[in-house]
């Protein structure tokens, strides 16, 4: 765990010339290729410290947190960072920018072979003044991995992280002011896409990573209208789910969302897309998301894009278990948010002492394989104490009610979510909005 | 069947004014929504006839055939057809314009969810001075499936086919000239995108169909060499093919192209991506091509981006077979050229007074499952004959060698092919390019 604070390494050239358009195109790729460093051999690598700053002249205005235009999930930030890669030279400066539209020619790979992978985190405003994020480290990591397999180029994470760093030092404070903004959030999406004009199907030889941040709705507030506002016109449905409590579909046979030797582990655009068919149909049912199952033993895998955990009890041992589904066969994205409600239930409910702090029975942490039928059998048992879904997007969301072949099948809540989800999402709120010091709160330095 | 030939429907407003950027930013949308059709209720339909031409003052040279600009995959003919679709308006006028860049956002869906399909067609020269496509009417028709199924939005497959012939009838005279081209082509590559910019993960309210030619390459002319020669270099045993025939690496149990319940069908942008480590990897170790195999039983499915076929003796009934794999558990792609293999092959080669137009002994058509363990047993038993991959890009290309689980297992050729390969793509050769007048054979009314 990196320790708090960091400091972004932003002491790259300053270049305030006016903005300018970013071309993707071959031409504006060798226009700005590095000084030095053609030779082969010695690629370049990617290296925060050498990014350019140039600020905008525009400034925008920042929307209000409730606003249609932050509901619409498009309002991005005065600035992103971008960084170019070609296989000739390596990587080029990265570049502190006016945030605006690429220029990208009808060729490029990423608009026919979704050669692409991103990665999504939260930059909070913490109840005490500080900017943070949360455990940056492993999506950072994590972006990586996706990027190897989708055939895009290497590079150290820890210098992602600094140019990460370096967009949210520059505009955190406008954008999430200190005085107004504590409890609330900006989302950051780190993209990497290959900009390569080729029509070949083959590794790309041109690439483009780079930085956003978003105003984004409180997904995890709202679980009752969890879907952007212009979707509610498709979920005619909606209204059933006012009570709290995610409402999921589970998925049929003929929709698989990942395999084992696929790519589902990955944060590559290839998972996203093709789920938006079933994702759409369970909206206009009156659904929230759909729970991804798998096999002819109906797995159950992901609910939407979050990780899914069921506590029960076990009709063996008798113990209370906190189940999820495995990361071995890789179809299973490896979530943040997923390893975090893991290590906290080990770390502070898996014993009866520590299990005071909460009030709550200690639970045992078991990664495995479990199936529709168990998750049933546990409920018509009473065995089954809560489900909730985990991630980024939509923090920890309690599940309220899973439809299985035909049926509805009833998730125990107490109140507006189940207890342990409760728990760990004040565990986490008090380290992302920094109430409770920890490691994986990082600190961004701000500028003044 | 559409009888030849076709004109072009591309009577729309002609508005010769200088080259402008395409802007797929909502600004630039909603700058050029269409007059009127504002209601929701009616969705303007695609409309080829619609279509606006706008010619280009700054025509490009053609580059040689055998040049490495076409060898680069990326040169692209003086025009494009683009044509916006919106949630609120449905389809604007088509437009034939300059090629170009696009100007698009950072949060676009396309860059980050893998909302994109496209086409792969060839338009062809004749021997007889005519311009043609190939069976056109399938694409158009499988390009509104793969929409379908990366959630992108529904059009008339015969409107597509008409800007296809539009933007052929444009730019065919220049760039594949009758004096000097005849038995050339150009490929022809309609493109789909989300451009809708939400970070969102829901169902696009944006989109682009594009349509662009370009220069390519003779893949199935250079057996020996099919990466493009960028490629070579990662391919250091790419010598070893100097013997013509494609040699094949068998896909390994952790590397996985489609599954049952998937999108392996579709043409979309998700199936690519994911495949070009194995094929990188393939290529790095002397291999043309991944050949996909599915599942414990080794099931064979496709060939690189290619359908594959195998001639050989049923061990039961003692007959000639053609087999490939079934398009039922939608794992295939449900290729122009499989169909037209599938098809010549009913008509020509099924009984034995037709074989004689070709010399060769009659086959019968299975589309089943098949295994690579059933292969070896044939190739070991002298049933196995010939296999050959079947695409757009690599027409009709014979199969030298497959190396499964650490053995090589060479398949027969008679020369520099089997003689059904060198049979199909004969036949196949006459139609496209004209020497044999056939109803697959679509010629394109060039302008003067």
């Amino acid at each position: 765990m990196a320790p708090a604070p960091i400091t972004p390494e932003s002491s790259g050239t300053t270049t305030p010339t006016g903005s300018t358009a970013t071309s993707l195109t071959k031409a504006g790729i060798e226009h700005t290729q590095p000084n030095s460093n053609g030779s082969t051999e010695s690629l370049a690598p990617l290296k925060a410290s050498s990014m350019t700053i140039n600020l905008t002249n525009t400034p925008r205005p920042v929307p209000a947190p409730d606003s249609a235009e932050t509901k619409a999930q498009k309002t991005c930030t005065d600035h992103m960072i971008t960084a170019r890669w070609t296989a000739s030279h390596g990587w080029e400066a990265p570049e502190l920018k006016p945030y605006g539209a690429f220029s990208i020619m009808p060729t490029a790979s990423v608009l026919h072979y979704a050669t692409e992978c991103f990665e999504g985190l939260k930059l909070y405003r913490g109840y005490d003044g500080a900017l943070r994020f949360f455990r940056i480290g492993k999506n950072c990591q994590r972006m990586r991995k996706s990027a190897s397999r989708i055939a895009l180029p290497d590079f150290e994470p820890a210098e992602l992280e600094k140019m990460i760093l370096a967009l949210a030092a520059q505009d955190g404070a406008k954008w999430l002011p200190k005085d107004t903004r504590a409890g609330g959030f900006l989302y950051v999406r780190p993209t990497f896409i290959a900009t390569e004009e080729a029509l070949g199907v083959q590794r790309p030889k041109e690439a483009l990573l780079y930085v956003i941040m978003a105003c984004f709705p409180d997904m995890s507030k709202s679980l009752a209208d969890p879907a952007p506002p212009a979707l509610k016109g498709e979920a005619d449905g909606g209204s059933k789910s006012q009570t709290s409590g995610l409402r999921l579909l589970a998925s049929s046979e003929d929709s698989i969302r990942a395999w084992p030797g696929g790519f589902g582990y990955a944060k590559v655009g290839a998972n996203y897309g093709p789920s938006l068919v079933a994702q759409g149909e369970a909206r206009a049912r009156g659904f929230d998301q759909v729970l991804w199952l798998f096999g002819q033993e109906s797995y159950v895998t992901e609910a939407g894009a979050s990780n899914f955990f069921v506590v029960m009890r076990s009709k063996d041992s008798g113990k209370l278990q906190l189940i999820t589904a495995p990361l071995g066969e890789r179809i299973i994205l490896e979530g943040v948010t997923r390893a975090s409600v893991i290590d906290l239930a080990n770390e502070r409910l898996a014993a009866a002492p520590t299990a005071s702090e909460s009030g709550l029975e200690p639970v045992e942490v078991v990664e495995r394989r479990f199936t529709m039928p168990e998750l049933l059998e546990a409920q018509a048992e009473g065995r089954l104490i809560e489900a909730f879904a985990a991630g980024t997007a939509f923090f920890i969301a309690p599940v309220a009610l899973i439809h299985f072949r035909g049926g509805d099948m009833e998730v125990p809540m107490d109140g507006d979510s189940g207890r342990y989800a409760r728990c760990f999402k004040q565990w986490l709120v008090d380290i992302m909005w920094g109430n409770r010091s920890h490691e994986w709160g990082v600190v961004v330095e701000e500028k003044a």
